[in-house]
């Protein structure tokens, strides 16, 4: 169940982890127009991430907050896929499909001061490849282990190119210590073609450990990436957004501090980078995962 | 085997966690000499820790760097129970006495801006309750939960009161993400009483886990602290400082990053505050833990 097209950016199968140079572009188009000035566009190209404050304002944090409890209470919901639990306590860590699931979120992600971001930067329309609202709790929050998002998307939903961007809005504030956002800036320039094999529905298991080996570069890897690019830290506080590109280096820490860490987290592809089958896993992953309705947002 | 002397830090033996301000000083004598400025001690006394920017020379910490590689690879401390090691791997986590291990170790900490910085908050000669040399290691570093060093050092080794300061030089950079010392700042002025019994031999299991729930508050407690007092973040460069109060509320996250981080643990113990029989176990810990040799450091 392999695709005809041509494969750039071959990663898993292997038994050794390898970097080369990414083939294309982190802004694509001419990113002249949109929320970002020039200078904002540039830095997001050398970075792989730009930091907007107060992009949602504090009545629509609390909002969301309240649609996360809303949907992780939600008896229609309760055997639902897309909502994912810890494993012994059973508490809610991720909804995914929350633009589907919630009016809120979808007025809120059409919004110019964000969908016309990731036009902007991914140089046409776009479409919400995945969307989720994300709770990690104060105390126990677990680890989640370094990896490129496009790396997964593009092993095991068929994404072709790192033409994709997400936008993570902090509904709780990051500080630093709670677990927040850790990005490697300028990563998201180099491909790193990851060791090992996809298993069969891995991504049961790798949502909720928290820690794939699959998918993720090895030690040696990050070690020479992190001396190389440094580690930026997402803080700030709840209304505050981070747009990053699809392949940057990122992972989180765990949190035993008592202060939670949620967020809603948005994934735009470009209607040019629609999804083919998997470059290197048995079957796509399902859709509130890697969605298959490729229509523009408007 | 109780002791006779009063106790004024009752702790454990008992159901529910409870708040009371500490009846002791944090800083003792009136310390008005020594290597802190009156500032910095007012400082010390508001926020329970004094951090020192480079207080051990670089050429100092590649030594002390290289005496953790070193009583980590010695045969004769192989099997020896002040080598603590990691569950799984081996690898060697802490090495515990080594002011008495390391001739190195011992030069260092009785150097005045060292040692006296200790005499000046304690008011009185000091002698040496503890000593390690601590490895976290990148990747796969884990978590210590917060607690109080007194809280464990009263109950567990039968220090009378909160009359001891620790100081934390770090042998790598403390960037904030690498698992580095959290500390709530004030907190060291209250007195929480934790729940549980003490374990036989509970040391064995507390120092490797690091997520003791014996003596650390719970979570009500450590969520309205850490609302009341915040969180500091222990961060700086190889060969700074921090001294820290015996009492105040500290922990750790665990460390995803590639950087290890790795330092130098001494506690102070004021002369006039020496060991009696543990406050709430049935026998006191080993003297690598907590020295019973109360002469003075020269």
């Amino acid at each position: 169940m392999r695709t005809a097209i041509a494969d750039n950016y071959p990663t898993r199968g292997r038994t050794v982890c390898s970097s080369t140079t990414r083939r294309d572009p982190a802004v694509w188009g001419d990113a002249t127009s949109g929320p970002l000035s020039q200078s904002e566009v540039a830095e997001y190209d050398r970075r792989g991430y730009h930091r907007t404050e107060s992009l949602v304002p504090t009545a629509d944090v609390f909002h969301l907050v309240d649609e996360m409890s809303r949907l992780a209470a939600d008896e229609d919901l309760r055997d639902d896929e897309c909502v994912v639990r810890e494993h012994g306590t059973g508490d809610v860590r991720s909804v995914f499909d929350v633009h589907l699931l919630s009016p809120v979120v979808d007025e809120i992600v059409r919004r110019p001061e964000i969908a016309d971001m990731a036009r902007q930067i991914l140089g046409s329309d776009v479409y919400i490849h995945q969307s989720r609202l994300n709770y990690k709790p104060g105390f126990t929050g677990g680890p989640f282990y370094w990896h490129s998002d496009f790396e997964t998307w593009h092993a095991e939903d068929g994404m072709p190119a790192p033409r994709a961007a997400s936008i993570s809005i902090a509904l709780t504030e990051n500080y630093g210590y709670n677990g927040g956002l850790m990005i490697m800036p300028g990563s998201h320039r180099e491909w790193v073609s990851c060791a090992g094999e996809t298993p069969e529905n891995y991504y049961r298991e790798s949502l909720v450990t928290g820690t794939p080996p699959t998918g993720s570069p090895d030690q040696a890897t990050l070690t020479s990436m992190a001396n190389k690019y440094g580690i930026d830290m997402m803080t700030g506080s709840s209304g505050s957004a981070f747009l990053f590109d699809s392949n940057a280096i990122h992972g989180s820490n765990g949190n035993i501090t008592p202060f939670p860490r949620s967020n809603l987290f948005i994934v735009f592809n470009s209607v040019e980078n629609t999804l083919v089958e998997p470059f290197s896993a048995p079957s796509p992953r399902p859709t509130y995962l890697g969605s298959r309705d490729f229509s523009p947002l408007r």
